[in-house]
């Protein structure tokens, strides 16, 4: 398989899961602070997607690090073919949760003409924001991976 | 370039094309009968989204076809670079589009608890469920562009 910036075992690979556990957790944190997130499924399912966004990083991440330090090369077709599946289903689940979850704030900011949730308005913003920006970094990484995968 | 189903110029990739087409008609249909989708920037979004979907499917399908009666091969990197790059765009705004709309559904229908539009909560779940079957199929789409591109 071809060596080239973000694929597994390299520094770029790294930076990219590390970005995505830092905007993942993020977002969990600006959402998981508001009193009434829970009231809201696309807010609940956007926290679980989430979760599931930052497992799957730090484990990918962990990967990395460990390859880094080894100098170990981890392009075999089954690893990426699992990384390439976990990616894809990551990436497809935290773009429906920021995009149902931004739905709504554009329901309530835009549509109904001011958010009655006071403080926790500029929360939710900034958690969906922080969830398009995690989304963004597993994207890069989804493409990376499925162009290693087929290249090979 | 390897020939297999989906790639542009086949009888499959034309029923992808095809089926992209009518998913994201019947979802427009759906939701421009209802008298109120316009006060909605989500809906009106996933209006938007179909009508990109629709153009692009149709102007593949097209070419397709063409394809397909003077057999000619459409497998030149740079048409499939194009491809690929309209069917990742139009699949992410599909997607996008079609998870905001559910979660204003989702906001109406479970959490506030009931639907007040009266006819036109058929007609929007209708309509974001073609909207979904379209990305589906695009996404089949994009992931055969994107692996017979890496693998040329």
């Amino acid at each position: 398989m071809k060596d080239f910036p973000g694929t597994p075992g390299t520094l770029t690979g790294f930076v990219l899961r590390i970005s995505q556990c830092i905007f993942a957790i993020g977002s969990i944190a600006s959402m998981a602070t508001t009193a009434s997130f829970f009231k809201y499924t696309a807010f609940c399912y956007l926290v679980a997607s989430m979760c599931l966004q930052v497992t799957w990083s730090l484990v990918l991440a962990l990967l990395d690090a460990y390859a880094l330090v080894k100098k170990k090369v981890l392009h075999n077709t089954a690893s990426v073919s699992l990384f390439v599946v976990g990616d894809w289903i990551t990436a497809t689940l935290s773009l429906g949760a920021a995009s149902a979850s931004a739905g709504i704030l554009v329901l309530y900011f835009s549509d109904l003409g001011n958010c009655s949730f006071e403080q926790a308005c500029l929360k939710y913003q900034i958690s969906v924001t922080l969830a398009f920006l995690s989304w963004i970094s597993i994207l890069i990484s989804s493409l990376i991976m499925l162009w290693l995968l087929a290249a090979a």
